[in-house]
């Protein structure tokens, strides 16, 4: 079967992070993708984890303590500040990069990304990132605010120069009710 | 690497064709994607390639010959024709089709494919179709003619519904010049 949004997520972060990298969760939420990415790094590798809010960072610190990984750093800022949170040695392994837009599942619906931080982070994030690296959006953009965020992020990727970066689009067209798509950016060699 | 069109393209097929199936290599060209496919069902399963033009059937044929694929039958018609041309024994065992839309590289660009027969053999193709069998689109679509054949499949398949089938989109978005994308159409379980 064709793999889902989630799936594919998580392939392609397969695909292009090694074991020793440092990675970031850019958005926590449940801590689901930390897990994966805690273990996908390896004990040498490293995972700083950001969210802005209270109930995401209590519930992803509680998941990773129920799995026993401890190779993770969480915070609570924004994503866009991620350069002031990492030391210098783990940033020159900057070898990927997940981002879940929209809001926090079973939470407050008025908490959203948004573009312009959403944009700051992932200028950042590239111009540190490893050659390989990756940067994965999962956009979801069905509630309020995200059709917006959704048409500048749009532009922002389409516009990324195609001789320092793959910009892929993978989406499942015939969907109602506005699935999320994934749009993936590597760094090329 | 992210994997480029012509590899993704494999890769799908790869996941959904098994040993022994009937596949459809919709338009043959220079016999780059009908070897492929011979190879991919084996000795026990079979590929039916079409074509319209003389020259994409010279090469095809020769290319196969050259590496001894035996499991084939190449065949000068359009591909909304297939039905007539394959046994109702290997119908039932169809698993996979690819089409590759545009012109034969190399050739003539004013034969190109058109919406309404790709249509038609789409349809049909999906109407025998094995559960979990794919058709992959690699959609060219720079030249004359090629952004009216794109919209109207993209028209075509975005209704396809999402009970019975996958669509999925596959493209680079910030390539210059009109790059090929996929679309891939799965039959749901």
């Amino acid at each position: 079967m064709l793999k889902g949004i989630i799936n594919y997520s998580h392939y392609l972060m397969e695909g292009a992070v090694n074991k020793g990298d440092t990675v970031i969760d850019a958005t926590c939420g449940n801590g689901h993708d930390t897990i994966f990415l805690s273990r996908l790094v390896g004990k040498d590798g490293h995972v700083f984890g950001f969210d802005i809010q209270d109930q995401a960072i209590t519930n992803t610190e509680r998941v990773l303590a129920q799995n026993g990984l401890t190779n993770t750093t969480i915070i609570k800022d924004s994503h866009s500040n991620f350069v002031h949170h990492i030391p210098v040695d783990k940033l020159t392994r900057l070898g990927g990069a997940i981002f879940n837009l929209g809001y926090l599942p079973g939470s407050d619906k008025s908490v959203i990304t948004r573009s312009e931080t959403t944009i700051l982070a992932i200028e950042g994030i590239l111009s540190h990132m490893k050659q390989n690296g990756i940067v994965v959006l999962v956009v979801y953009h069905g509630h309020n605010g995200g059709d917006l965020e959704r048409e500048q992020l749009m532009r922002y990727v389409r516009l990324l120069d195609q001789k320092l970066y793959h910009v892929l689009y993978y989406g499942f067209i015939n969907q109602k009710n506005d699935p999320p798509f994934i749009l993936a950016v590597q760094k090329r060699n």
